[in-house]
């Protein structure tokens, strides 16, 4: 019945490191392109460079392109921006780092200790006739995998924010020649984001994989046990970018927002507000660099946990390494389809006008999964046998190709879904932001009850999209399926990214605009690149959860099976109580993250005061706000709260693996994944809903819109602190959750062979 | 090895029904105390009643007691609110009663079908050596059942809504001579409802079982199967007082304060706000007769999932008579501790000052569950045999008496933890609500970040409480102990029920002050009860969610024992895709019950706005303004919106039972249970907070609340907003949840039979 797969092993080896070198290659493309546009005022003329490889016709019209005190003025901001954020993340780096050598120690003692840190090799798991590679390697080699994948985190967002923080000016710049050319500076940006951390992310693993097999031999297994270190260490520097990053950039934007927008009505990003440069460079460091280390972890996390479950189904034990390697092909595929799609953007099509943004960001989801879906039909089709079996807590599942090829599927279109779930009640042209928008009117209590409404009610297509995936591909293969689906969704991560890291590029762009004093026409243009910017960043956070969900369920299933359980029986208290703290958790957790943005920003709040109050003419524009001191409070706050959410998230497995058992952990697990999905979903899509209703007000673009506007009336007012309330759920809590889920479920996984030996010490003693 | 119990059968038989007499008794005793209180002005001199049993002391200064008018004026407006509310509720009931007849008609239908409607005995469930009676008998007592509960419960909420009603300007008018003849009078009329629906569900539901009995005779099993109907009726009734109630009440209230306090700058209860007499109307038809409803509705639900365990388990094997009522006789106790421990507020102490309201409510709590321990403890070792078996998911499991104490004492004690906690997260006394508003400082949006911050914070402790409770009553006699857990966290009802309603009797007793044109420090005795009686309102409400937690678990438990599921196994994909969806169901509702809020809260202000427009000299109050129209509003929307919601609780279960099948059914169950606490919680908690972080600012009553106040500054005024937002959270959305959770699970109880025998289409098509 096993039929072998049509792709060769030697094919696939060289398949994957090539189209991971593509990948980073396109991304060298797409930054030397970006890199034309010169940040030194010393070209004359306006520039006659052929970005987009088509004619000028983008170059509407072309204002200030000359002006050098603009130019240097941009340069200086952006130099501003990117040194806060560097900052930023060395301080950062240095504490986790501290973190990981910790973390990493502890790993190595708790596997180690599984069989008494024995250097004999032991019985297989799951094989019981064959002897396995000893549990002190796997101890070792799983704190490699851990620390390889932590670094390439840190690497992956690290590269994020600097091109970004590259890019904003440019972007900046190119906006006096046209909203094309802006817009494709910007997307370009986040494209080389993008595709460098796609790459990235498959090259590394790729070459883990080999490198331990070089000592692992035949015992996959142990290989790819160990190898699920590398998920970990991703995730548990997503944890500390996505927390401490989206506590940096939410208490500058509210502090900033608080005295600038609502006391002493200054617009956003006015250079005269002290707490500008750290709002901006908290885009960078939350925004980018988080949501880097974010994407990145669940897609090592969705390989790992495939690859640890065809490890011991038969792709595992008969030593079929083209099929076991399934799940890095289709992300292979992937990086091309989504390189083959990043034309459609910026060479087959052109922005010509404002309004042609959105449906081009939108065009990019669509493409790239059309084309996905043909891209996943072939690898299917020759990297799998036409059967095979899958493990299925204890027992063998015969699945057949096409079976792994819907599940792939469901996962990738689930991804659109959400994506256009989460656009429709986060864009200002539909009803559901236009009618929060209209409960201004009755002031800031009406938008903020509409507002939480809006949020709730946005989690339920999403569910229903991610438990028709979970029931197709887990009926299909079992935990792998779950796996493979959360692959789909994420195969496209490099076009994900690239859309949804031009968001604050945009974003950026317009702070730099305003700061630097240039006209009104050209703070519009990146006001509209802005605003499509918040629903893209909105889309990506519903693909961070949506994927983030299926990824925690595929490890969870992956940690189940490790732990040797095989059944999850609500109906027992230990999996009972398990399912109900679990299902608490996303609620401590936020609670926590939420209070730190709050008094993070009134730390803030009382600098900007300060300033304000005591540096004469800083109001007029005659002094210069001092940046830094806000940059400092910022950094200090961010880096001092992300400690106590971490150790929630990180405590939380050892302490009921250790104490309580694996049953009890598994109803954890389950419990906080159904429940935290929901909230994270919610707090997102409220706060985008927010602060798109405050856009929809000034902007002013329907009668609508105008009968509640302009800037500064009452119903702008109520917008703004919707808007403000908005920013901690939709940039620290509600994405941070996503981590909560995945890490819980990954670390799980890791200590799961420390937790079937020595787990579950308080049922043990009494 | 199996014992009998040391109380006879035939004392069972007088004892229950005595213990509910002597409640009924006590609270007419109550009801004839506070009738004392004269509200026609034809008494000259001050009343030289000596309410207390003790000495007059209380009166530390009368004034105003001979103002005729001033008598005259209470009574009318206190007519107004009783014809509102007895109108609203009476409407409300017109449409209730019509589902009430289709409901019942669809239960009969569906239940009978399970045998076609075959008149035939047949086999039991449980035990197939014996015959049972037909399916058809099932069906119809579980309708008859269905409609008792029901009616208990609208009567129930009806007396509790007119008894408070009718104590309202009694307590303004006592005011006037003291504070503690105003608590004691509001006390009291709290305590009549307590009492009356604790002994009047008891009674019932006893006359009920025994009138069954007489059909069913010697079988236990379907004779307490067809009583499982008295608590979907109740139930289901409860919905629609607690989500018609809240919609009704927060509409009034929101659209009550966004005109009058925030833009006419009047305060709150201003007899020149036209929303004023529908804000009245609300608390007493949503906190009052909504609360009793849903507590009622816990209480009937957990008796009857107690019994059905119970009559599977050797006592209903056994038929020993006594240990059967064993929950019955723990209510019965119940009733007698609560009549002792009102005692202790109403004549063993008195209240001298405003700092005694609050201690002597905690008292209450505190000496009931003493004394409740001490009676549990007396009724389990006369009343049970000394050890038996429970049925545990297809087995028998045994347990001795002393397990059983435990059980009702673990939710006992947890109820009362779970009380001191929310006490502490929504007490203006403790530093998390003086926290909260001293982030009003910076405006509405820190306020809400922060109010946000501590719902969710709040929810960890009860949870825990929660967790360990299930964990104990679990392990010592599976769902048999999780339902004499609930039982337990309700054995004190009639006290909780009477500090919960003494809430909204202060309030309207000081709205009834203000409207009647009292003077200010009347105003102030009234307010020092009303913040008190905030917070006794979130314990209720904190109750009311911990012990909805218990009895979902405890129905869930006996739902899967009769659908015949011996493990509901989270790694099966109809189970967890349940699981996912079922966690979504409360955000859906909320979404669904705040919008609600919200729409009709917009309809009032236009109305409110309407009249302050177009009638001259209504802010002048020279002119009366148009309350009846109001009223209307509110109650035209209520109705109208509480379909929506409605339909999605009661329609979940029958769809998912019958396309999906009883393992999905199981998910979605624990799901929303586990979920919906947490959203529950922490929804009413932050509102609680919001609501006294308001009264802590004007109140003024420390240092550092006189630096955010007064009343009208910019911090009061951000606080107001946090008050508005909190209103559908802590009394709309957030109570409803629990009857979401509770009313799921016990149709699916009901339909148990039906969706064993006909369930899962969709999965017997593919």
């Amino acid at each position: 019945m096993v039929s072998a797969a049509l792709l060769s092993d030697f094919a696939t080896e060289i398949i994957i490191p090539v189209c991971a070198v593509i990948g980073i290659f396109f991304s060298l493309i797409q930054w030397a392109l970006v890199s034309r546009v010169k940040l030194t005022p010393d070209r004359k003329g306006p520039p006659n460079t052929n970005k987009n490889g088509f004619n000028d016709s983008l170059i509407e019209e072309e204002e200030g392109v000359n002006e050098h005190n603009v130019v240097l003025k941009c340069a200086e901001i952006q130099n501003a921006i990117s040194e806060g954020a560097t900052s930023f993340l060395f301080t950062e780096y240095q504490y986790v780092g501290i973190f990981m050598v910790a973390f990493a120690i502890l790993i190595f003692l708790f596997l180690g200790s599984v069989n008494g840190f024995s250097t004999k090799s032991q019985q297989c798991t799951y094989d019981t006739h064959s002897l396995c590679k000893p549990a002190l390697a796997t101890a070792l080699f799983s704190t490699i995998a851990f620390v390889l994948g932590a670094v390439t985190s840190v690497v992956s967002g690290f590269l994020g924010m600097k091109i970004a923080t590259y890019a904003n000016a440019r972007t900046t710049l190119e906006a006096r020649k046209g909203v094309g050319k802006a817009f494709i500076t910007a997307f370009r940006s986040g494209a080389v984001m993008g595709f460098l951390l796609a790459a990235n992310g498959l090259l590394v693993l790729y070459m883990t994989i080999n490198l331990f097999k070089l000592y692992y031999g035949d015992d996959w297994e142990g290989l790819f046990e160990a190898i699920t270190g590398y998920g970990l260490g991703g995730s548990s520097m997503a944890l500390f970018g996505r927390v401490g990053g989206g506590i940096y950039t939410k208490a500058a934007d509210v502090g900033a927002d608080l005295v600038g927008k609502v006391e002493r009505n200054i617009p956003e990003d006015d250079p005269r507000n002290p707490a500008v440069i750290a709002d901006n460079v908290g885009d960078n460091v939350g925004d980018i660099a988080g949501m880097g280390s974010d994407l990145f972890g669940s897609y090592a996390e969705s390989s790992c946990a495939a690859l640890v479950v065809a490890s011991i189904s038969s792709f595992g034990i008969n030593h079929e390494f083209t099929a076991m390697c399934y799940p890095l092909l289709v992300s292979s595929v992937g990086i091309i389809v989504c390189l083959i799609t990043t034309l459609f953007a910026t060479d087959f099509f052109e922005i010509k006008e404002v309004n042609d943004i959105e449906p081009a960001l939108k065009n990019q989801l669509i493409i790239s999964t059309v084309l996905m879906t043909a891209g996943v039909a072939v690898v299917s089709f020759i990297a799998l046998p036409s059967s095979f079996t899958i493990f299925d807590f204890g027992a063998q599942k015969v699945v057949h190709n096409w079976q792994l090829f819907l599940c792939v599927c469901v996962g990738l279109w689930a991804g659109l879904i959400i994506g256009f779930v989460t656009e429709y009640y986060t864009s200002n042209a539909y009803s559901p932001v236009q009618d929060v928008a209209d409960s201004c009117r009755t002031g800031a209590a009406t938008n903020v009850i509409f507002g939480l409404a809006l949020g709730y009610k946005s989690v339920i297509i999403p569910i229903f999209a991610i438990a028709v995936s979970i029931f197709v591909s887990f009926s299909f293969a079992a935990m792998y399926g779950i796996a493979i689906a959360a692959l789909g969704m994420l195969s496209t991560i490099a076009t994900g990214l690239a859309i949804d890291a031009y968001g604050p590029i945009s974003d950026n762009a317009g702070g730099i605009a305003e700061m630097a004093g240039m006209s009104h026409r050209i703070r519009e243009r990146t006001d509209a690149l802005d605003a499509a910017g918040n629903t893209t960043a909105a889309i990506g956070k519903g693909f961070a959860i949506g994927s983030a969900a299926l990824v925690s369920l595929a490890l969870f299933g992956a940690f189940v099976s490790r732990a040797g359980i095989e059944v999850v029986d609500v109906l027992t208290p230990k999996v009972f109580i398990g399912l109900l703290v679990g299902a608490m958790l996303p609620y401590w957790f936020s609670a926590m993250t939420m209070k730190s943005v709050g008094s993070a920003a009134l730390k803030m709040v009382e600098e900007v005061r300060r300033q304000f109050n005591t540096i004469p003419g800083l109001m007029e524009g005659l002094a210069k706000p001092d940046y830094a001191t806000c940059v400092k409070i910022s950094t200090d706050a961010s880096i001092k709260e992300m400690i106590p959410p971490g150790a929630l998230v990180m405590l939380t497995p050892l302490i009921v693996g250790t104490l309580f058992g694996v049953e009890t952990l598994s109803g954890v697990l389950a419990g906080s994944l159904v429940s935290g999905v929901q909230v994270a979903i919610s707090a997102s899509n409220t706060g985008g809903a927010w602060d798109n209703a405050k856009k929809y007000i000034e902007a002013g673009a329907s009668e609508h819109a105008q009968s509640l506007g302009p800037k500064g009336s009452d119903s702008h007012k109520a917008a703004v602190i919707g808007d403000t309330i908005g920013d901690p759920l939709k940039d620290t809590s509600g994405p941070s959750l996503n981590i909560l889920i995945k890490l819980m479920a990954v670390e799980s996984l890791v200590f799961a062979p420390f937790f079937a030996t020595h787990g579950g010490l308080l049922f043990k003693l009494f």
